[in-house]
C-alpha cells in the first residue's frame, strides 16, 4: 500500500492501520469515526459494547493526530483503536466485570496491559461485553455471522466487535477457553500467549493459576504487534517470569527457516466433536502430507480434569465472597458452580496442581521435533441459541499447561466459521505466530 | 593460622579445615579419621548417625589427598567432611527418610545439592538421623549438651553431630523449623536460605511450598561457604528462580559498610515463650541501644496459621499414599496428622496460599530500613525428654514467607544453649550472613 486509503478503513488490520496512520495516509480521527459509525449501524444487533464514549474516543484520536502533526516520536500502535474486555480496569471508563455487583465501578487506574497499550499510542475505543464475571453465564452479545448463534464467551464482545469490523483489534482473557473459542466461533484471529507473558495487574482475577491475557485481531501480525506492546515482567504477579521478552512481530513476519512440521492432536473430547468439523480437519491435514502428522500425547484426559478442578476451586476462592455478600446478583448457574468449587478438597486440588509440571515436561519432550500442535479451537461451529456459550473443553487443557495458542479462521462448517488452533511450547510464542502465518499462507496459496 | 594443625582437628570450622587442607597443614585423611574417632567414642550416646561407612569415608579422603599431591585444581570444600541428613539421596549410601518403609533404599544418584558438594571436593562422611519422614515423631538422637534433652528435629542428627564435633558441617532441611530449632537446641550455627536458592531435586518432598535445603556449621562463614557450593537454578523445581546467585562468602566475610540496624520482633507465640529466654533477649537487645529496636509486624498470626494449613495439606498429599500402602509402618502421631491434612478443604488451602505474597510485601515494606529481624530461634532451650522435638512455631512463619534465617549460638538459658534467629528479606542471604557475623563480633567484643 502506498496511496491514501480510499476503501472503508474498518477493513484494515491493526498493523495496516498503524502503518497508514504513521505514513499520513489515514488519520486516527477518520479511522475512529469509521469504527463509531459501524458500531452505530450494527451494535443494536450485535451488542458487543458495554461502555462507549464517542467523544472520549474521538478526543484520543484527535490527540494522536496532533502528535503526528507535531512530528512526535510514535509508538507501535499510534492512533489505532482497540476494544477492551470489560474485566480490564480503565481509568476513564467504568469496569463492571459483567456483573451488576460492579455496576458503575470506576477504577482509579488502568490495568497494566491497558496502560501499556496507551503508552504505545493506542486509542481505547471502549469496553466490550463480557459474560458474568468472565465465566459461563452468557451476556447479550450475538454472533455477527448469524445473530441466532452464540459468539462464545467469556470475551464475547471483543470477538464479535473485531469480527463485525467495529474495531480492528481487542483484548480478551482466557481461563479455560475464553479467547480461543470466541475467535473460532466468530471467525477472527485470537491469541492466548504463554501464561505470564502479559502481566495481569488490574484484570479481574478468577484463577491465579489459569488467567491469561490475550488478543483478537484481523491477522497474525496484529496478534504479534499488540502482544509485543504488553509483555513485561511483574514481580507481584505469581505467573509472571523473570526472562527477556524478545519481540514477537519481527519473528512472526519472517519466513520459517525450514518448513514447519505440525503434530495433529485429537484430545479426548475429539470423540464428541462435530462430525462435519472432523471431516474439515481431515481434509486440511490430508493436504499437507507428512508436514502434518497425527500424534498421541500422554495424559491429556488427566489434564482436562485438572484444569476443571483448579478452575472450580479457584473460582470459589475469588468469587465466593461475592456469593456470600450479594447472592441476589449472582446467576443461579454461577452460584451452583461456586458451591461446587467450595466442595473441592485440598487433596484433589493438590493432585491437579502437582500434576501440571510433570505432564507438561512429558508433552514438551514428545513435541521436540514439531513446530506446533494443530487441533480444533472448539468442538464445532458456534452453537445455535444464546442460552449458552459453547464448550471450552478444546482449550482448557492447553490453558492449564500454560502453552501459547492461536485460533486461525481457516475453516467453514455449515456456513459458520471454525478455527484451527495451533498450540506451541511455553515461551515459544514468536515461533508459534510465525508458524501460524506460514499455515495461513500455505492454505491460501 | 599458619603452622601445622597440632590441636584436635575436630575443633576446626569447615572454612578453617578447608584452608588448612588446601595449604597442606592438615590432610583430609587426618581430619576424617579424627571425625570417625570422635563418632566411635561418642555416638553410642548421641546417636546422630544413621549410615556410616568408615572405609568409604576414608577412601574419599584418600582421593582428596592424592588430588592435592598431584597438584589438581581444588574446589572450595576440598577434603572437608560433611554429614548429610538421611532424606537427601546419596548414590553410595542408603537413604531411608527416617521410615522403615524406605529401609535399605539405595538411590541411583545423588541429590543435586549432594552432587554439588562432591563437585566442590567435599567428603560425604555419612548420613545423619532424621525424624520420621522429616516430621515430628522423634528419632533416637540425643542432645550433646545434655543427653536427657531433645536435640530438636527433624534434622536431629545433623545438628547433634556438628554440636558434638563429629563433623564440621552438615546438611539439613526445613519445612517448619527443622533447621533453625535444632541449631538453637544444640548450640550450633544453622542457616535456612531463601526458598528456592538451593534446588531440591533428590530430597524427600513433604511440601513443595515450604521445603528448604540448608546447612549447619561452626561459624557464619561455614554457612556461607557450603551454601555457595549448592546454589543453582533448577527449572524443574517450582520454588527455584531464574536469577543470578552472587557468592555469599565474600559478602559474609566483609564488614558492613554502615552499622546494621535490627528489628526485634516478638511474633504471636512469644506470649508463651520461656520466661528466662525472654530475660536473656531483653538483655541482649538492651545492650545495643538504638541499633536494635522493637518492631510490630502486620499479620504474623495469620502467617503462622497459613503455614500450618499448607504444611498439613501438602504433607497429606505427599505422604498419604504411604499411609494407605503401609499403615503399619507409619507412627500413630503421623497417621493422625495425615488424616488431619486430608480434611483440609481447598478453600482453606487457597486462602493460605494466596495470603502469602501480599503478607510478604507488607512485611518487606516495613523492614526497609532494617538489616534483619532479630527474634528467638525457638520457644526456649531444648525441652527435657526424648518423646517430642519441641515446637517449630518460632520458625514456621519465616519459612512460609520464604525468608532466609540463621540461628546464632549466642545465649544460654539454665545451662542450655538458645539461638538468636536473624531473618532477612528474600534474596538478601549474603547481607543476612554479613549482619550475623557483625552481631557475633559485637557480642563477643
Amino acid at each position: 500500500m502506498s496511496g491514501p486509503i480510499h476503501s472503508d478503513p474498518t477493513n484494515l488490520t491493526a498493523a495496516a492501520a498503524a502503518e497508514a496512520i504513521r505514513e499520513g495516509r489515514l488519520s486516527s480521527g477518520e479511522l475512529v469515526a469509521a469504527c463509531l459509525d459501524r458500531i452505530a449501524a450494527r451494535d443494536a444487533q450485535v451488542q458487543a459494547w458495554e461502555y462507549l464514549d464517542a467523544d472520549l474516543a474521538l478526543a484520543q484520536a484527535g490527540e494522536a493526530d496532533a502528535a503526528i502533526r507535531r512530528g512526535d516520536h510514535l509508538g507501535l500502535l499510534h492512533g489505532v483503536p482497540i476494544g477492551i474486555k470489560d474485566i480490564f480496569d480503565t481509568f476513564d471508563l467504568p469496569t463492571a466485570n459483567g456483573s451488576p455487583i460492579f455496576d458503575g465501578r470506576r477504577p482509579e487506574r488502568d490495568a497494566a496491559c491497558v496502560a501499556a497499550l496507551r503508552a504505545a499510542g493506542a486509542v481505547i475505543l471502549g469496553k466490550t461485553v463480557t459474560t458474568e464475571l468472565a465465566l459461563l453465564t452468557p451476556a447479550r452479545t450475538r454472533n455477527p455471522h448469524n445473530l441466532e448463534h452464540t459468539p462464545g464467551g467469556s470475551s464475547a464482545g471483543s470477538a464479535a466487535a473485531v469480527a463485525d469490523h467495529m474495531v480492528p483489534a481487542a483484548l480478551g482473557s482466557q481461563t479455560a477457553g475464553s479467547i480461543i473459542r470466541p475467535a473460532s466461533f466468530c471467525g477472527v484471529y485470537g491469541f492466548k500467549p504463554t501464561l505470564g507473558l502479559v502481566p495481569r495487574a488490574g484484570v479481574l482475577m478468577q484463577s491465579h493459576t489459569l488467567d491469561t491475557v490475550g488478543v483478537y485481531g484481523r491477522s497474525v501480525e496484529d496478534l504479534a504487534l499488540i502482544t509485543d506492546c504488553m509483555t513485561a515482567f511483574d514481580p507481584e504477579d505469581a505467573a509472571s517470569f523473570r526472562r527477556a521478552r524478545p519481540g514477537l512481530v519481527g519473528t512472526a513476519r519472517a519466513r520459517p527457516p525450514i518448513p514447519p512440521r505440525l503434530a495433529f492432536v485429537k484430545p479426548p473430547p475429539w470423540t464428541d466433536a462435530d462430525p462435519d468439523m472432523k471431516v474439515a480437519f481431515a481434509e486440511l491435514v490430508g493436504r499437507f502430507g507428512d508436514r502434518i502428522v497425527e500424534l498421541d500425547l500422554p495424559r491429556l484426559a488427566d489434564v482436562v480434569e485438572w484444569q476443571r478442578i483448579v478452575q472450580l476451586a479457584e473460582n470459589a476462592h475469588y468469587y465466593g465472597p461475592l456469593l456470600d455478600e450479594a447472592p441476589q446478583h449472582i446467576s443461579p448457574g454461577l452460584a451452583q458452580r461456586l458451591n461446587e468449587g467450595r466442595a473441592v478438597d485440598a487433596q484433589e486440588y493438590l493432585r491437579a496442581i502437582t500434576g501440571r509440571e510433570p505432564a507438561y515436561r512429558a508433552l514438551a519432550a514428545a513435541l521436540k521435533t514439531f513446530s506446533a500442535i494443530l487441533t480444533p479451537a472448539a468442538m464445532g461451529p458456534a452453537p445455535r441459541g444464546l442460552g449458552a456459550t459453547g464448550s471450552p473443553i478444546m482449550n482448557g487443557l492447553w490453558t492449564y499447561l500454560g502453552m501459547p495458542a492461536v485460533s486461525l479462521p481457516l475453516l467453514q462448517v455449515r456456513g459458520m466459521p471454525v478455527g484451527v488452533q495451533l498450540v506451541g511450547q511455553r515461551h515459544d510464542d514468536a515461533r508459534l505466530l510465525r508458524t501460524a502465518r506460514w499455515l495461513m499462507a500455505e492454505v491460501a496459496g
